[in-house]
């Protein structure tokens, strides 16, 4: 493998061989994190710049920690108190951190594509750790890690995900890998929380959840941004709850053994039941295992790509 | 010394012989933390979670400064901008911070009882770093360390309390460590802010702040939170001040050479006056200096337990 | 050289020597920032408190990977959160904060003067990183090192400041600098954001940007603090950009290669024009990194301070 990416802003740009060799190298740290001395001096001297302008702490500490494993130095910033609230440009910004000389940076921020935006204008490396309704790639990935693990392999199976399609940056990164690895993909939601291309993507599309439930592998629940209750796009909480809200009745609809997923955090009783979420099959936990796994090898990968290994 | 615990969460569930253990260590620390160079590798590799979903400086920066002293990785989490403010459950938020494989976590939170939930929940370590008007076992383990340097033993010692009895978790968390040490303690305060409960407690009782000075050895000066002002139960600071601020005249009823205490931050003016904080046998500064030698004991017993030592 | 001083306050505390020592090191570690492993282990075991007060992200960043690349431990406070906001003096903070024994407190603060008061009292060094209007040292250090390597000397060179000079720490401290190492300096704003005792000033004092551009052999742009214009001090950012806004036409009348710097964050179409900002002898991005090397350089000199080298 030689890695040809400067940067991680899609899933897109990632050919099977390259998801899998992530995959590979994630398996390895995998290991390391069960160890009583959880640290790897891989990355020692090297920069790494958490610019959230988006709040998050899950994604945040995971990159963290998984920085912090391979022992590079750690930089977090905040939209909060940063030059960015004083009225800086993204792009200023952006140009002022590389002048730090750090060795990559990782970005959450609102706006989509604005991963993109600094991909071209910096030097190091860039890592989109979520844009607007755009891309999470990283979620993505350790969503395909997490199933791997189980599955092996990727074809002859069935991934649903239910929810507000439209907004979803996880559920346009999922459907990008899953697609590509061989995984059928459909999606569920209420039409309003479709998106109008909704015909266009590769996907199966379902508005009733028992029917799309039928004789799945897994399922991929999204959160429900509570706010969207007021956007007008629906009813209430409590009727979306009663169409949408997985309960352990779907499950029985599924393939046995289907593995239950959320990007967290869940809203219990709206999205996800309690059965459902604390269900014998639930791999909620296990994603967020692998998210450290999968930020660890990319950060890896990221730093000192592979020039002709394997 | 074989250690028998997972958590420290109160300091009832501690034996004397545990806490002098605790000390004995703290003492070692106390001399590196007085070096050109003070650190040692003790920890490396060890991820620590320092989850303040209460507002704390001090006992974060301490418990921050005490891990990397030891190599341990810090990860801060505040509630501020946490899942937990998404409206996700403690228990979802602790079950994912626990995924991503760290050692320990420690932790404050306004409701009495939170660490404990978690320590059942949880396989990792919990540390208590206050609850609610419940516990704060660190701060009164620094509280006995500091008198034990200079007092080298607890009986035939008076340690007096004043302040708002009734909120304290710092007030609880002493009494029950040096009641079990030997020393006599008095609690003194207005009668509204003391608890009901309290004729039950192994303690003397005084509402009298010049009576309950008479013959002390040390004093514990407890913060008043200014809220309680607005609550009905103060009749108004200058009041309490007057009648419970800790002042020159009543060290002088007080045992020759008796400590003035305070967990700080003070209110000067308030419940201690600038003479007596200042004052030549004051060791509120000492109380901090061994609150990360407390903490440094803590990190290494808890991550490393001693199996048959001593 | 031998180093006589425990804090960095001012620039006026420096002598030329000096200034020109800082220098030297900075070059050293100007070169480390290059290395694909950007770390020396000069300053383990050192604990850094970074106690930004007033919101910083760009100095602040850029003392935390000063200190990280030379292996040292940092500790962060601010304001929010802190013993501060609860009440306590900034005299308790700051003896709770040496009571942990770090070996160096880097603050900024909104007061003036708020730097000097805590260097009488504590044992440890304490390093101003901006206080109030009054000084901000590190800048005038990082702007004189980045003038410095291109110019080679100081003397025979004109510096001008424009902008808002009565409220800026950072033209103090420039003048200060730049005077004392020979250069020759003007400063230009409108008479409302020039101060009263400006004629006392060792400087060249214009209202006319063009007039004040004439011969210059750099121009620093001071960012204008928008809150100004409601002040009453500016009649409307569009007549202060039209009058004193840097566009190229300026820099026609200055010498050939006349150097362009700002202290960042910038408002583009204010203070300085796009064009300028971008212009290839704009030097700002170069600011940035030199302030990495500068930071570096004082860490390693206030933390380990030479005794009789060179």
């Amino acid at each position: 493998m030689r890695w040809r990416h400067k940067d991680l802003l899609t899933i897109d740009q990632l050919s099977k061989e390259e998801i899998f060799y992530i995959f590979e190298v994630a398996k390895k740290f995998q290991e390391v994190n069960q160890r009583p001395i959880k640290k790897l001096p891989t990355l020692k001297g090297k920069s790494i710049i958490l610019f959230f302008a988006e709040p998050s702490t899950r994604t945040k500490t995971s990159f963290d920690i998984a920085a912090k494993r391979l022992s590079a130095d750690t930089f977090s910033l905040t939209k909060k108190g940063s030059s960015l609230e004083k009225g800086e440009s993204l792009k200023d910004t952006a140009l002022t951190l590389q002048a730090m000389n750090p060795d990559l940076i990782v970005i959450r921020h609102k706006d989509s594509g604005a991963p993109f935006f600094l991909s071209k204008m910096l030097k190091c490396g860039v890592i989109n750790a979520g844009d607007g309704q755009h891309s999470h790639p990283t979620q993505a990935l350790l969503d395909g890690f997490t199933l791997y693990s189980l599955w092996k392999e990727f074809e002859n199976k069935t991934l649903l995900i239910v929810g507000d399609i439209k907004h979803s940056r996880v559920a346009r990164s999922d459907i990008e890998l899953f697609t590509k690895l061989g995984t059928k993909v459909r999606v569920c939601g209420p039409s309003t929380l479709l998106p109008k291309s909704i015909k266009k993507w590769p996907v199966e599309v379902y508005t009733d959840l028992e029917e799309a439930c039928k004789g799945v592998d897994a399922i991929q629940c999204l959160r429900l941004q509570l706010e969207r209750q007021t956007s007008g796009l629906l009813p209430s909480l409590r009727e979306y709850s009663k169409r949408y809200g997985l309960k352990l009745k779907h499950l029985e609809l599924a393939n046995p053994d289907v593995k239950i997923m959320h990007p967290g955090p869940m809203n219990r009783g709206v999205e996800i039941s309690d059965e459902v979420a604390d269900f014998k099959d639930s791999i909620i936990l296990d994603q967020v295992t692998s998210g450290v796994c999968i930020r660890m090898a990319l950060l890896y990968i990221y730093l000192i790509p592979p020039v002709q290994k394997d």
